[in-house]
């Protein structure tokens, strides 16, 4: 490990930050919030910081895939620290444990909340609160289609193998490329969206808002009510459209619009994330007629919009689903579980991977039956490695024991049997709301302070596909 | 597929059901329960239709695999079947869907009942029932360590190859000597602790039918209130000891039996299921002090008890764990999917596959810093074969599929989420009680039965390693 070069790169990262947290000023003076100063002095901070690692540490060595494991996680903890001060300095979350939560929350596209009452928080907090988001998801996008496949992290190799994307032959620049060219997707998308909102009535602050925590499949609202306050079909409809969108692997969008079309249908895991989305708002239509909606059209809404919600993990609300019959509150569960698609900022254990756990039990019943064959499990026309569907099997495994250490400590703080599973599974898979006392009609501030550490460490596990902080953990890694 | 000689080898094994029916008419003359008939009469019916099968189908081929795997799970299916002929006819049970339900409760060794008063009931059925358990864990060591690691079922290749066991050369006489002794020590336990049941002040059925439900890791009781209606530390312990035993490989029993006592501390598996059993008792006692016993005794007494009842995946109870801390309740749900030593009469994924999965998850972190190292599991001293591997992985992602699948047809009978996970996993698992309405002071006689007939699926596949049930789903396993 060479501390030195990763110091360093995460001083820059900070500087990227202190900039990031200039952003909402201009909103804060538009609105005479007051929040100018806890705005700036969180930018000093964060800027001095970061201009202490950045110029103490030097190093002439190439990085190594090291000290991009630890640069990640380290950068998404340091991100959550620094950027939660915009909310202690307003006051805004007086308690550090608090606002590094909700921040680590913002920053992992997770969405889960411990304020109890959002509006009438100053409007630039509640930007930043967004731009955690927005941040985050670009961040992760890069990630999840250029770094971790590098790293070999659980099988990403294969998500990027199945949609090339842009590529180049170098490895420093294909990476700036990619990024570039997917960020470009990433901000047209968000203006679109931004515009769309504005047509049904938000003005640009709230429209720009939920846009920032539906691209990053995030969920942090400005209202109390989430989305439900806007009481608008239109608004409904369009984030759920958006939030189906940014479940998708951001290179298929990136092909689409260099006219490529065709190769959202190619991808198999496309085509799975569709049935399951259409699969389950469906289920629900028909287990909520009736029983909580009479209109076919409020029922179509609603299933619609709960269902993609939870699937692509954005975790915004616009009806309590725990009042649904158990069906389908329990359908809603097993797609936290699901998640996105790899290469989207969604979270959960992703699609494709879930895809080819089934393919590979599927195989071994089939090798019962025919001892002697030789096959391979694929997806699209693709083999899959021997040793990336190991490290798939190992990512589910995995997957499992956290979920299972963490619910155990999430009881140990106080929460009943279905409240700490549920809200493992809903910081784990990075959706927001769980089940049980946190709900999506509760929040996490109830949650004792030990359980919110333990919930915070679940969503960066979970955000950086586990393997990137459990690496960490071993001795070996920090040898030279 | 060879059907013929399929069919007639179920009707061998029918003709020894048949057999083992007439085995409770002495107890039922001694008792003068009146169930001399009922049992007579099932035994005759159970032994015409063996005789049909046996006398009508012929086959000179050998058997191979897939006949292996069809009498397997039909075998299961019958004995099931015919197996709740006395219960419906005595009239203890008289609905055939609820009949079913409690054989194959018994031959699984599950020990869930839909049985609302047990006491009352004659003699003579409640020893049936208690047998049906014993027959089926007789069944289960053979198939465990004989038959299934023969048929390559998901890496049960590996427990057999740990503690090797009796062997010889051809195929045939192994599985005959091996079965003959694995019996000699199940016979012999079986005997013994019926002897120090009689001892603690039960009369010989009493003792007997205990006996049959803790060497099988079974469950049922001939009392409303399962063990505790004794209400001795003595029964107790001795149970507790007898199920820890009963979860415990039973090569190791033979090998100890010939004075190879070593041969315990040398598995790994076992030691594994050792620190886990003392280490939940050491966890339930220090949650429990205080808050649910003021003594000790009391809590080394009912901890320990309801900790190696549920690991082993037997289901006597003593006392509600439901009313137990949170804590407490999550580490047994922990602990149903744990379940027992591969090569006992334990339910549950096993301690060997839980230990090479956290392995396989280790390796995996391991070779992301080590890119190019080589490195193998190993269970014990043995390397783990990747094809055993890849089966144990698969049968990871089927129990948790299934798990999901059958939960949601819980919920859809109409169970509450935690029921309908609970009730899923105390069946698949082969362990008896659940949580929420199927928890240990309540029974299933409230299933809806489309439920109870998803339940008795559940605990075939979850007896058969799922694998065995499942291939014969597979259009291509029944062409020729």
């Amino acid at each position: 490990m060479n501390i030195r070069l990763t110091l360093r790169i995460l001083g820059a990262l900070l500087l990227f930050l202190a900039a990031a947290l200039l952003l909402p000023v201009p909103f804060s003076l538009y609105f005479g919030d007051g929040a100018v100063l806890p705005l700036l002095s969180s930018a000093l901070v964060t800027a001095v910081a970061g201009f202490a690692l950045y110029l103490n540490f030097q190093s002439e060595k190439e990085m190594s895939l090291r000290e991009g494991f630890a640069i990640v996680t380290f950068g998404w903890l340091a991100f959550a620290i620094f950027g939660s001060l915009p909310f202690l300095f307003s006051g805004a979350i007086p308690n550090p444990i608090d606002a590094v939560f909700e921040t680590m929350s913002g920053f992992t596209t997770t969405g889960s909340t411990i304020l109890q009452k959002i509006e009438g928080l100053p409007e630039s907090i509640l930007l930043w609160r967004a731009l955690t988001h927005w941040l985050g998801g670009m961040g992760i996008i890069v990630l999840s289609l250029a770094i971790l496949p590098m790293l070999g992290v659980g099988g990403m190799q294969l998500f990027k193998a199945e949609v090339p994307g842009p590529t180049a032959d170098r490895l420093k620049p294909r990476i700036r490329d990619t990024a570039k060219l997917l960020w470009v997707v990433y901000v047209l998308l968000t203006l679109l969206e931004t515009l769309l909102l504005m047509v049904g009535g938000m003005n640009f602050y709230e429209g720009l808002c939920h846009a920032f925590a539906t691209l990053a499949t995030g969920g942090f609202s400005t209202r109390d009510a989430s989305v439900g306050s806007f009481q608008s079909a239109y608004i409904d409809g369009v984030i759920t459209l958006f939030m189906f969108l940014a479940g998708v692997n951001f290179s298929l969008h990136y092909h689409a619009l260099r006219g490529r079309v065709q190769e959202f249908w190619k991808s198999e895991e496309f085509r799975w994330y569709l049935y399951i989305s259409l699969g389950s708002i469906l289920l629900l239509i028909i287990w909520n007629a009736g029983s909580v909606y009479d209109s076919f059209w409020q029922n179509l809404r609603y299933s619609s919009f709960q269902a993609v919600s939870i699937l692509t993990t954005t975790g915004f609300g616009t009806a309590d689903y725990e009042v649904w019959p158990v069906f389908g509150q329990y359908l809603l569960v097993f797609l936290m579980f699901i998640g996105g698609c790899a290469g989207s900022t969604g979270g959960g254990m992703k699609v494709a991977r879930i895809l080819l756990l089934f393919k590979h039990a599927h195989l071994q019943i089939f090798r019962l039956i025919h001892p002697r064959a030789i096959r391979q499990a694929k997806i699209g026309n693709t083999p899959v490695d021997r040793d990336v569907m190991q490290s798939i099997l190992g990512f589910f495994a995995l997957f499992m024991g956290v979920f299972v250490v963490a619910s155990f400590l999430m009881a140990a703080s106080g929460l009943d049997l279905v409240s700490a599973g549920g809200a493992v599974i809903a910081t784990l898979s990075n959706i927001g709301p769980g089940v049980g006392s946190v709900g999506p009609a509760d929040n996490y501030a109830h949650v004792a302070p030990f359980g919110k550490i333990v919930l915070t460490f679940c969503m960066l596990m979970g955000r950086l596909e586990l393997f990137t902080v459990m690496v960490l953990v071993f001795p070996s890694f920090w040898r030279k």
